[in-house]
């Protein structure tokens, strides 16, 4: 590559770390891996049929609409249908509280971009969403730890991280976490809203997996519970198409407010023409069908690997047992290198995430593993596990 | 609006300052206004009917394919045919020099945050188009004019600049540029080339208007005559549909690196179902025969807007006739102020941007205006420059 132009980099782009992750997964496309690696929708859930209807309809309905320059907050139906969605999980929202953007990420990088100056400080889950940290990192912050445990984040933990130092805001999944599969739970959440109403702290809340229960019950979302301090973010690209690159989000007016400025400026508007596919896709009830058959292809998938994990793996590792989301989190004891059981695992053709990369501090989470269970089916997950447990116990 | 968390706003927040423009133009969309002040394409050249057809190739061909997440660089068939598209214009890319965006705004976005740290200096065009001043300036650089006469940048000016200032690009519409509808001619082009070779400069050369000629020769793009310092940006919002947000560069090889980087931390990827739709609509041969029915609409429209112009502005009102794109540029005597006129106008129901808010100094450009041709009709054009011509003359 030619060095022409590497002075002109501004400072931001030295935060932008080529993703690590992408080096090792590389192997992953190799023909014949069984890949447990991504975190990725299953192509079988995808409403095809569905879209030749749908389309017909947006073109129908919306002609040179759905086709021509938007609004920066969002497509009006859209926007309507969003209020409806969103009141099935309990938020309570106006179409003027929302805001649409390309994907969730986008929502990330935007509230990364409105509110970190150089330096500045973001509580974290340990560990914590990839995905997330990249959107922030290009804006120079600085990360602390929040403990967890299986009940999400510890509320001790939270309020002295807050007493301690001055927080930007804490970004959270709290259901069905990536990459742990943790939620958490409501006890839990009435404690984090007191703690972050008390000391007028801001949470984001990325929401992407919550539709995807496979048992237990709902909860709410940690925004219904202190709706002034929270950010909700969520996308419809686990229940509907993640290529259409549809994220929204659920924000105090201020934060709102500076959001649309930053998006006007970033890119005018999110695609219009996806927008009323999507608003066909919730007000024509798509997506209450769609909903159970993606849980309907998933559940078996998850208690497969979970069988499996009891079956394969040495009883010094544990893992979580999730009641949704897209992964299984193991943890092996404290002198494994998940790392090194990749590579080894890649060779017998199974590819997974080590979990270190979840963290912020390179020294942990080195036994770690993340395992994805929504892109194979029950007996690739059964071989893939067998492979695992071989390869872990050096046979 | 609660203030909560105002406290909590980024440095470069303080850099996204509301759209001047969007206030004065609320009134565009008063009922019966004739509004001569947008940018935007006539809805009558989207092509719907092809559109029930694309949908159904898409889904044929590509399946789940579409709707699943993809490349950050964009869709790979998307690019092939980019490659082609370029070609036309005599631009020799291959898919590896090229990335895909949410609209050509989120390249200049994206361009602003791997090459702005705050206080950096950009040069630009006087008058030059505002939505790339919005994108960079979340970013705090500071701005430097260069000359313009009736055939674009002057060259010894722009050698002058970067004599003087350390700059860290130069941003120029090159075709029919907005506002002012000038072309840079070929002679200035080889010029540019050569001072931006020797000084070993950056041109971002943004060019959504390329296409839409209505006489005259093309003329090829700047970054033919110097592939290695420019970054050359478009768009399929003025030939096929804004709403599928679809932007696209061609970039050296640092800046791309960086630029796919940026994104993949900011958005992951552009919509893969609008690039598949704008593969198809390339390839299946439909953007040939749009491009030419978009042009039989608007050249007629422009030709009524600069007739009724000779007819109804006073003398001493000069305008630029562009060979194409989407405005008709007037400067009236030093002594008009064209928001004074644009308010009166929009009394009498006729609307258009006052020229200064395209300049960084907020005294220049007082007396201009910027008109837009491409979504009325020749009759309620001349209706609407007649009206302008009575507000001007006092009648």
């Amino acid at each position: 590559m030619t060095k022409t132009f590497e002075h002109l980099l501004s400072e931001r782009a030295l935060g932008m770390r080529e993703n690590v992750i992408r080096e090792i997964l590389k192997v992953v496309s190799q023909p014949g891996m069984i890949s447990l690696a991504g975190g990725i929708p299953a192509p079988e859930t995808f409403p095809i049929e569905e879209l030749y209807r749908i389309n017909e309809t947006v073109l129908d309905r919306y002609g040179a609409v759905a086709l021509q320059y938007d609004r920066t907050e969002g497509f009006t139906p859209f926007l309507e249908a969003l209020v409806g969605y969103l009141a099935q999980k309990g938020i309570s929202a106006d179409a003027a509280n929302l805001l649409v953007f390309n994907g969730s990420q986008s929502v990330l990088d935007t509230l990364g971009k409105i509110l970190i100056t150089p330096g500045d400080v973001i509580a974290l889950e340990s560990p914590s969403y990839l995905g997330a940290i990249s959107a922030f990192s290009s804006y120079l912050p600085e990360y602390v730890s929040v403990e967890t445990d299986d009940d999400g984040i510890v509320p001790a933990s939270l309020e002295r991280v807050l007493d301690s130092t001055p927080v930007k805001f804490i970004y959270l999944v709290t259901t069905f976490q990536n990459p742990t599969g943790r939620t958490l739970s409501v006890e839990r959440r009435r404690e984090v809203a007191a703690i972050i109403k008390a000391k007028n702290a801001l949470v984001i809340e990325d929401d992407p997996y919550g539709d995807l229960r496979y048992r237990g019950q709902p909860v709410p979302p940690l925004q219904t519970f202190a709706p002034e301090n929270v950010v909700y973010v969520s996308t419809l690209s686990k229940v509907f198409a993640p290529g259409l690159r549809l994220g929204f989000c659920v924000a105090p007016p201020l934060i709102r407010e500076w959001l649309y400025r930053a998006k006007q400026g970033a890119d005018l508007h999110t695609n219009t023409y996806a927008q009323a596919l999507a608003t066909e896709f919730i007000c024509g009830g798509f997506i209450e069908r769609q909903v159970p058959k993606i849980i309907d292809l998933y559940r078996p998938r998850q208690e497969a690997m979970l069988a499996a994990l009891e079956r394969h793996l040495p009883s010094d590792f544990r893992w979580i047992e999730p009641d949704g989301g897209m992964f299984i989190w193991v943890e092996g004891p404290p002198d494994v290198d998940a790392e090194q059981i990749y590579w080894r695992a890649v060779e017998q053709k199974v590819a997974f995430v080590p979990g270190k990369y979840f963290y912020i501090r390179p020294e942990d989470g080195l036994p770690t593993m993340r395992l994805n269970f929504t892109r194979v089916d029950e007996a690739t997950i059964e071989t893939a596990i067998a492979s695992l447990g071989r390869v872990i116990r050096g046979d």
